[in-house]
């Protein structure tokens, strides 16, 4: 039986390959490639995606998955294959539905928005990204309509963004994510206000001083490796966003940047960072290089990257062993901050306009935002032309901003431009799980002992052994259901929240 | 007529956008990859290599190639298209006389015979090497064997090694290289030991000092712009041995390697892969990313890294603008060291026993022998035995030096251990092409004045617009003749050599 999968095993490895030097010229991009490299790097890249497209979209292979699918070949496969076949169907059905000439249209289309976005950005000039916002969106639209099976299906006024979302979360559709969102603006509207009134009592100012940038550098190097990083299979760089990609899990690269003034933003983004890199590296090497040889999903990483993040770096336990190291580093700069100033300051909740910047309790109000306008704009409920106006509007109403241009507005985020819609959601339910994961953990081991004890590897394992592991075999709520005996349930998040901004503000 | 030519462009296109990706991969590896990365990353180099093959080895492209080879189509071509064809024929011939499993078990015993030569040389261990040599050489001599055409050259004792210089310069055969290495015997060996025995006049004791690493990066980055690396279109990182590689003629990469207590070793690192990417960075526009779009041949290649290495880089009058500058970075170690302390230094002739150390004077002796051992390996003359006893004679012979070990002998140097058979005699004829370059040159241009007026430029120009932009067009002696009016001429290298070192040295 398993010659059948057999035979599928050579076109599996090539898109892999592939998958994997596409990644490798990513990070290069990102990371050192010269100036004036991009064109002819262009073409290279061009030719190497349209060869990963016709390793998996061909004959061959759709013939070999209908034949894997049946009920008789299928059930002999293994679990580990049974996956493979169901993550090919998944990948063969969103890329072969799609003309290739459209797809190719899409592609350049999606690469000069880009760049009108960028400019459009700079300039506060929301008008000149318009036309091609709404061609994005149009594309969009017709894409995951050819996904669409059942009429049941086509009469569904969110099937279309269920789908959108569904690339990056498969678990959750609109319904879950309504409930998740209408939790979120109940429960932490009223605590941000609260937060809010009382932000003069942390004092982070220290924060803007002086932090040489290369002493930086070695501390976050320390840190990467305390938290968990490890450097036989990783690679730190530097690059204008940090980010994490990886070639397979015995090379997992991730970046950061250094701000002179600000010591706090690079530190976090080393633990973050971290948090994806340990997921890759824990996948097991029968699994890496093979269609189900990475993190499950957008949202399951990004939970074990905020886990690291918030849950595990915003603690005091986390500091206690390692604080004083970073006094050293920085004695001048330090000297009148002691570890419950800092750990205050880290966690120092304030309603700002920028995404990228907000803290841990203010951030899912910019996701709520953005899901909000996603999910209208894919139901026809607003235009493009009116998102300008529609998100002044929400800032308002949930976060009590108002923020006169684009620029800090909706031309904040690059995701749209390329037609990134449906991947925001999934920055809010990485927090939320993370809680559920840190509410189970805790019942199964000392873990804010362990943190003290500087004892980040049982952690490591324990995440690892539950969840990194298996790469994609498992979806989100399988995992959490293995792991916490629940599905999804994003009550843990609120009680988180709630908790840990209660005691930190002393609110009751 | 171009639509026949237009047929084999996507499929060149292919395969130069896999050579690119493979060099990413290759430097990536030198450069910046983890530990534990090499296992997985050799399977995805494995599988884009076998890709790179079949680009090209398949039953369109032979056909397109016979078809586009028919002097009625092939008149018909453009001079860069007619350059293409012949340099596909040459690849074609050289990949697919080849059976793929002899091939694939080849390359697999290379790469095991690589690893075995790394111990053996560092255990001064021939005997563990030899019988992996001996199958190299086996291979080596099949592969070309396959090659041979007509009965007279099965019939000719050289074809065998003849076919495998042609891999690395397809200008010279033995005949030349004969002749070359004869006049060098005759002229040099006398010299060598002339310049030997006033070896004490020249101090270069002050190298042995600290030399802070960062500093000399500094230093090495402002002498690589200053020499006309351009950084907008190039990399610059660290690696065990300097190289130089490219992806394309805007992303040409070099490597260095800094010794704390060796200050002249990274400068010259730094002036030599610049003269290589220098090369790279001048080629054409419309050559870059084809089968032509690289250096004409490693001799060519190495002639413009020696050029700058040696004749520009080793003179008086390139250092006179600049030496101030390296002597600002070390004022402690360079206090008692005036201009002409240091240029004499940089050029003092010691006979060694280990040629990647070499001066300029008797390196040419060390790319002899093993000339000398390869073309006797290859003609069955000696056995992969008796090189040992062979290396050590030949040493004494030219360069009056006694070693016992092999790990400073016959193990030294890695290229056999892969099978790269052909490749040293590029280096010393490098020198030799450098030295007539640089003859006609200063008929061109008034050199030295250059030179002290920090004016490379110029000189960047000239061999950009005579060689480099070229690519592969022309080979090495259609270069020479257009550019000095005559083929290859060693003559000028004894001239150089001799003129050099007897003022160096004060000899007559």
């Amino acid at each position: 039986m398993s010659e059948l999968f057999d035979q599928l095993t050579p076109m599996l490895d090539r898109s892999a390959a592939l998958t994997a030097a596409l990644a490798l010229f990513e990070w290069d991009a990102e990371t050192l490639a010269p100036e004036q490299a991009s064109d002819n790097t262009g073409k290279i890249i061009g030719i190497l995606s349209d060869d990963y497209f016709r390793s998996l979209i061909n004959p061959e292979v759709k013939l070999l998955l209908r034949k894997l699918e049946e009920p008789d070949n299928n059930k002999q496969l293994t679990l580990e294959q049974k996956a493979v076949v169901r993550e090919l169907r998944r990948t063969y059905d969103q890329l072969a539905s799609i003309p290739g000439r459209e797809y190719s249209e899409f592609c350049e289309l999606a690469n000069k928005s880009s760049s009108v976005w960028a400019k459009a950005r700079k300039n506060d000039d929301f008008k000149s990204f318009e036309p091609y916002l709404e061609k994005i969106v149009e594309y969009k639209k017709k894409f995951a309509g050819y996904r669409l099976k059942s009429q049941e299906q086509k009469d569904d006024p969110d099937a279309i963004y269920n789908i959108l979302l569904s690339d990056f979360e498969p678990s959750l559709s609109t319904k879950e994510l309504d409930e998740f969102f209408e939790l979120i603006k109940e429960e932490l509207v009223p605590l941000i206000k609260q937060v809010a009134d009382k932000q003069d009592e942390i004092d982070d100012k220290f924060n803007t001083q002086t932090f040489d940038v290369q002493k930086q550098k070695e501390f976050n190097e320390f840190l990467a490796n305390y938290v968990g990083f490890e450097k036989e299979k990783g690679v730190i760089a530097e690059s204008a966003h940090p980010f994490t990609t990886n070639l397979h899990n015995k090379d997992v690269r991730m970046t950061n940047h250094y701000y002179e003034n600000n010591l706090i933003t690079a530190l976090f983004s080393t633990i973050h960072e971290s948090g994806h890199a340990i997921y890759e590296m824990q996948i097991r090497d029968d699994l890496t290089l093979t269609l189900i040889g990475t993190g499950t999903s957008m949202a399951v990483h990004e939970s074990q990257s905020r886990f690291y993040e918030n849950i595990v770096g915003k603690s005091k336990e986390f500091w206690k062993p390692i604080y004083s190291q970073l006094v050293d580093t920085f004695p001048e700069q330090l000297k009148d901050v002691d570890l419950d100033k800092f750990v205050k300051a880290i966690n120092k909740s304030i309603p700002g306009y920028i995404r990228t910047d907000a803290d841990e309790l203010t951030y899912p109000m910019h996701i709520l935002i953005r899901y909000e306008l996603e999910k209208a704009l894919f139901k026809d409920e607003i235009t493009v032309k009116e998102l300008p106006k529609e998100w002044k509007k929400k800032y308002m109403e949930y976060l009590g901003m108002k923020e006169d241009t684009d620029t800090k507005g909706v031309l904040q985020d690059t995701h749209w431009s390329s037609g990134d819609f449906g991947y925001f959601p999934t920055y809010a339910i990485g927090s939320a799980v993370a809680a559920q994961l840190y509410y189970f953990m805790k019942t199964q081991m000392e873990f804010d002992k362990l943190l003290e004890d500087g004892n980040l590897d049982q952690i490591k394992k324990y995440l690892g052994e539950h969840i990194h592991q298996y790469g994609m075999i498992y979806n989100m709520n399988e995992l959490l259901e293995s792991v916490t005996g629940e599905k999804f349930n994003p009550s843990y998040y609120i009680k988180y929240l709630k908790e840990k901004y209660g005691k930190l503000y002393g609110l009751d």
